[in-house]
């Protein structure tokens, strides 16, 4: 059963309420190249960061975030022993946490690791339309995070994967695509220079760990996961928008998109948000 | 036997100068998310950053520096053992060192860690309410670096962890406090926006081992260790106050807070310098 | 036999034009702290980065790249071992790989590891004077990334190093001057505010990866390597010196080098650069 399109923007509406209010802690385990930036991001919404990643802490600290985000852009050997403990722990604890599989496809080492990991429950898989495929099983993969973006030709597969796995599955690109499995979203907000500021998509993979709804529904929570990855990735894409008209190029765009993460306001957020159902 | 407020404030005008003119060589075993920021600080205010952390290197390094910071927010076990070597090199050469405790309290390996290298003679340590209170042992931690910013919660721990270490003691926060155990000083400069950029705290750390003075008293330097970490705090908030004055959100405050520290002059530091004993 | 200087920037014009258009495939393994600023750079100007440098993902991927960066400036055991495989995959698939041999000189690991990979035929050597004078064995070592700026004084050594290594060797200064054993040229653009950024030599590394001509000549590159070397040069210090004229500090230069570099036009390119043979 789907709900009007306008309930989602006003799930969007809200989450950005909680999430500025409640400071979700939001443990990151991700590629060295994008950890200051995805930071930021969550600094920039209100969110609290923190990037414990290491053996024998990353598990402790997955029990008590709000959520948590793996992303597989460089797993180097210790981070990849830190990644197996934190989603056991996570899952254990009812953490809600994300998997963004960076790159999968012929990379053997984030390829086996991203199979293993994508059967123990992630509450969210973000990619572009090559890592979903790859990840689905259902086609080869893309020669890294730059994939043509083909979105819709991933929409199958992403329906697959989110029914194999229980995942909401959010496939990036100049449409973002969403599917519980059953029910299948998409925004077309954003703006080209987002793929130009590098951490523009796993960025995104810290922000749908911190809209994640809590296990128990709450007052402020409605508990469908995927009108929350909707709320993220609308949030997302809008900022996106406005700091698309204050820039010159990648370098102001992702200080603008800082700034409008920070300074984005409902009115904004409603005006703009294009979403729609299938 | 504590000096006039305008001493202080003269001290930080001579180790600004200091700093630009002598170029020191700071050597940074930090954490991979704000490695990025900490040495564009340090080359904002005309140091010299050394990201030099791993085996074998870190040790002879240490040697040759003006000063090391140790930072434990990813503390990978590489970079543990590369923290060890350049502690014990630093303190046979000399080299003043500092330590920031970056979320300690609960987390197993930091905080094991922590109380080891505190116990090694840093000249100081710099961490946040929670960090200062769980390293001096006469409380718990907090949930991350975000810790709730209960700075005169912890003037008794900082006093008790200044005198058991022999450090200068610099807690963070909406007022900055700092003492040798005996003498206490606070700084009340500052903007909020810091707490929203990562790396806000910790590139501070590496500030102060920039300030820090050198084991030999010289014309340029004359050797107080609280003073000089005033110095320290007291240009790097009173930039943080120019830059809020030309931002509209954590990533334009980024960008100016780098250009404030570069261009930062004497007048400005003087005129708004709010620092006092006690 | 050398050509008109003009042909050198008719070279420049083409290989930005190229670069642009084949979006070439840059693998970095690169040291931590410049990671985020590296990858932005590429994708400025219109490459893509993938910081693929882990062990046994790194040789297959250097198979497949467009160009492979090996920059020494935090080279971790595991990194290390990746640099390893990538290099020897790269010479055999012909993939052009570009060595930075960062703060070599007295530093153990690193000064070891550069020595060996220079005798396994880089395509391009780039560093300052004192890592150039390291690497050619003919003189002492810097104290790291800020070496004195004796371009010059490293002119033999180049000269050395390119004729023992086969690759062409570009000396970062305020002039910047390239070899390749029996050519040189010097490229007299820039602006100081680039030795303010962090990664503002390291960056240039992934680019003169990027613009360095595939094995097989083609219509869109005539392949010669020094000239390609110098087109990236070009490029990436009149980029340097468009930025500086909108800038007030390290902060803003940053964000504007991002700019100059997506937004660079061919005219602003002929009309700046300042190429010279000898």
């Amino acid at each position: 059963m789907t709900r009007p399109a306008d309930d989602l923007l006003a799930t969007a509406r809200q989450a950005l309420i909680r999430v500025r209010h409640e400071t979700p802690l939001v443990q990151c385990l991700t590629n060295q190249v994008v950890s200051n930036f995805t930071a930021n991001v969550l600094l920039a919404l209100g969110a609290a960061p923190a990037m414990v990643d290491i053996h024998e802490e990353a598990g402790p600290f997955a029990r008590a975030a709000s959520g948590v985000l793996v992303n597989l852009g460089t797993p180097h050997a210790e981070q990849r022993a830190a990644m197996t403990e934190a989603v056991a722990s996570a899952s254990r604890a009812g953490t809600p946490w994300v998997l963004d599989p960076v790159a999968i496809g012929s990379l053997p080492v984030r390829t086996a690791l991203a199979h293993r990991l994508a059967a123990q429950g992630p509450a969210v898989v973000r990619g572009n339309a090559s890592e979903i495929i790859a990840l689905a099983g259902t086609g080869g993969g893309g020669r890294g995070v730059d994939a043509t973006d083909e979105v819709e030709s991933a929409a199958a597969a992403a329906g697959t994967l989110a029914r194999a796995t229980g995942a909401v599955v959010a496939v990036s690109g100049p449409v973002d695509l969403l599917t519980d499995g059953e029910r299948t979203v998409r925004v077309t907000n954003g703006d080209p220079l987002l793929t130009r500021v590098t951490g523009g998509g796993c960025a995104l993979g810290a922000v749908l760990a911190a809209f994640a709804p809590p296990a128990e529904p709450s007052p402020a929570s409605d508990g469908d996961r995927l009108a929350a990855a909707v709320a993220a990735v609308t949030v997302y894409t809008v900022a996106a928008e406005v700091a698309a008209e204050h820039s010159t190029g990648p370098g102001s765009f992702a200080v603008a998109f800082l700034d409008a993460l920070y300074g984005l306001d409902e009115e904004t957020l409603e005006k703009r948000a294009a979403i729609s159902w299938a």
